[in-house]
């Protein structure tokens, strides 16, 4: 059995150090902005003009029909373009093997994956503003706290563009954990555990 | 470090199994109906009253206000005086040592108590469906279908009629399992290795 684990996140939550740790444990790869540069790499897009649009949104129609129809790429803005290649490397990255994603709608782009686990990660307000002032410490905790509650709305907005959903309600994912009360070792433990058992599970 | 783990649940969820096999693998205590018939015992109540105000609302004012105020009992419906009953209960086997509670809303009356991780389960309606018929084989599927739905919502008026909170909104918990893809295994494994790893922390 494969492990694709997508990891939606509040902002401060750790889930890209989660991500990465856990990847790194379980031995399988980690694709978060990396994504980006590979659809850069491709040579369609220029990597600045990637980096301003990465998990952002140009406002026109509802994406999340597009991905169910015909909508041509003639009509994107394009971000849409972007989201849409990602959407296809995504799917690629997950035929090849077990694999890890941060952010990017992975959860809803791979949602019919039978190996999936849909994870989202999230925390105290406060505790979240702490663990970024520690990785920045030129914010002021007022200024910092603005910037994580500015990200989250940001992320929402992007989650329910492309895929029609609520960010963050349990029912587009498979275990919520709370970091603020696992802390992010906790986290790395119960998704490693859950992993190993289902792997011995299915090995039985 | 004491264990203190409430679990909130989608009827069908396997949250009652969960609850007393990871108790027996803990070696520690599960409440859940017991509670009622704790309340019973001391005499103040019918069992048979009991059982029909079981997570069961009478609506009059919001109760959630009254557990912060003097709101007289004097005042208060049948189905507030056996909630506050059971609410000092909770607190008072919480403060005891170990254990597990399924439902009434304990995770609310606990909230501040900082042992505590609140859990909640879930999963899909047709699984959750196929759980229940299974132990019921009398009931027809559109019929079990309807009862599920129904039992959620009254479970979802019980807990905002008395915490004021949204039932199975993730930030009210600290882990939401989605049982449907761990499975009643896997959601005891996730829940063992989270508590084995928060104790052998909490001793190093």
């Amino acid at each position: 059995m494969r492990t694709i684990i997508t990891i939606g996140r509040e902002f401060g939550s750790g889930g890209h150090e989660i991500g990465l740790r856990l990847a790194e444990e379980l031995g399988i790869p980690f694709y978060d902005k990396l994504l980006v540069s590979m659809v850069a790499e491709e040579g369609e897009f220029a990597q600045k003009y990637l980096d301003e649009m990465d998990e952002k949104v140009n406002i026109h129609i509802a994406p999340f029909l597009a991905t169910r129809s015909n909508y041509s790429l003639y009509h994107q803005p394009m971000s849409d373009k972007v989201f849409f290649r990602q959407a296809e490397i995504i799917r690629k990255l997950a035929e090849e093997g077990s694999c890890i994603f941060v952010g990017r709608c992975a959860d809803y782009i791979l949602e019919n994956h039978k190996d999936l686990l849909r994870v989202f990660l999230y925390g105290n307000l406060e505790d979240r503003v702490a663990r970024k002032q520690a990785m920045n410490i030129e914010f002021e905790e007022a200024d910092m706290t603005k910037h994580v509650q500015a990200t989250d709305r940001k992320r929402a907005r992007y989650y329910r563009h492309y895929t029609g959903n609520v960010w963050g309600d349990r029912n587009n994912y498979d275990l919520c954990i709370n970091t603020s009360v696992t802390g992010i070792e906790g986290a790395i433990e119960i998704l490693k555990s859950f992993v190993r058992f289902r792997e011995s599970a299915e090995t039985e």
